[in-house]
């Protein structure tokens, strides 16, 4: 399936001091951190550049959504492999699932559905992705 | 209803440059922080201290999901209302409704589900909530 | 002394999860957050609100160098009591002597002395503060 | 000069929006962050996995001093380049000088000295640098 070739995108994410809490393990809200770095690896991969899209273009890509999901704490010095699917892609939004896993074994620390919209960087209002960026990210690479 | 005397209590939260990004708005995953500040004093409020908490009973919550929308942004200086309304009591679980608001004119910013476990400290293993905690939290204050 | 006088500016910061690290103490790069909203709540206390700042005169403040030591851990759900003393003042150049301590004993936790210098906001190139800026600075409040 | 063999050790640091503020550009704050992180991968490169080494030992490394100086600025997506060397070696104490460049043109950013002690992870007390540890630092690698 087309997902299943999407979904190959992958970013390794080391944890440092500075991601754990004072339970020990990862805190929670830094996921959104690393699932953002997945996605802008991803974006770059793609030839897409923020920055540069934004001085091209006058717009940006935000978060409008952040459904996640922590299922096995992660601890200091753990690597972790975060991917990136593109299961939707509309006229104004696109919707991104993504995973955490614990390398070497795998296991599945946390998941997220993560929808992005577009706005005008100076107005902030809602706007239509830019067809030229659309074609980008549904191209095979 | 007895959700929305819950939903009464609030948290004042103020945005500073750390809470920032370069999109001169409040940085999405940030607003996470700002919910958990609003439930730790919540707590406090009915006479939970989280770490004299895990000193007593050897447990400590988790957030085991967070699902949020972000609606408008925020930025630097402004003044924002979050609020905590527990909508769900289990024996393991709690599910809160939270809500950011702009001060003075109350426009909703962002607004969450956010699902909380409980663990045991040392083995990070699910566990049921300590009766007494749970009592704790169903009381009207 | 001029500088007891002004030193008397202080803030109150709780510390949460989020400002925690697998230590079990607050993560010591979050006392410059910490430091930081003191001199936030200083400016705002002497009439200087830094995003109307801004948009009046082009610029903002930066922070040019900061040199602290961290003498003792602050853990989950403490209190400290963070001041802040304007120690110089030059025509690009603020410096301030900042101090977190832990309340209610006033046990000194972190010191540092903050170099904070004036750029354009659009080239970030540095210049002087703006005399009226400097004067509403040095006015016994 | 030993000094600079050493200085050679390196780590990339890719800005993303989370590092960002709203002046667009790196948070000065989070210089701390990615100094940590190259001190990590150096130690790591040393053969010391700081999780491991607080279990083997019940200690662990803690910042007790950092000053750093903040030259020019960094933005989303620029990639720098930032090193590591030991300065300074002593029974409980290590001195380490750091450096963040822009790549690829190697522009100085940001410069530390950080300053790091040992404490027992349970009392948090202050003590000796384990000398396995100590002789595993200044090995040639």
């Amino acid at each position: 399936m087309a997902e299943d070739r999407k979904a190959a995108f992958g970013w390794p994410v080391r944890v440092y001091w500075e991601d754990t809490d004072a339970g020990g393990i990862v805190f929670y809200a830094n996921y959104l951190k690393f699932f953002e770095r997945a996605r802008t690896e991803w974006l770059r991969h793609l030839g897409i550049e923020q920055q540069a899209l934004r001085h091209c273009t006058g717009g940006l890509f935000v978060v409008s959504q952040t459904d996640v999901r922590y299922l096995k704490p992660a601890r200091l010095d753990d690597l972790l492999h975060v991917n990136v699917g593109l299961i939707k892609t509309g006229r104004s939004t696109l919707v991104l699932a993504q995973q955490a896993r614990l390398e070497p074994c795998g296991s599945l620390l946390a998941e997220a559905t993560i929808r992005i919209g577009w706005v005008d960087a100076a107005s902030l209002k809602p706007g239509r992705i830019p067809p030229p960026v659309l074609r980008q990210l549904s191209e095979p690479t």
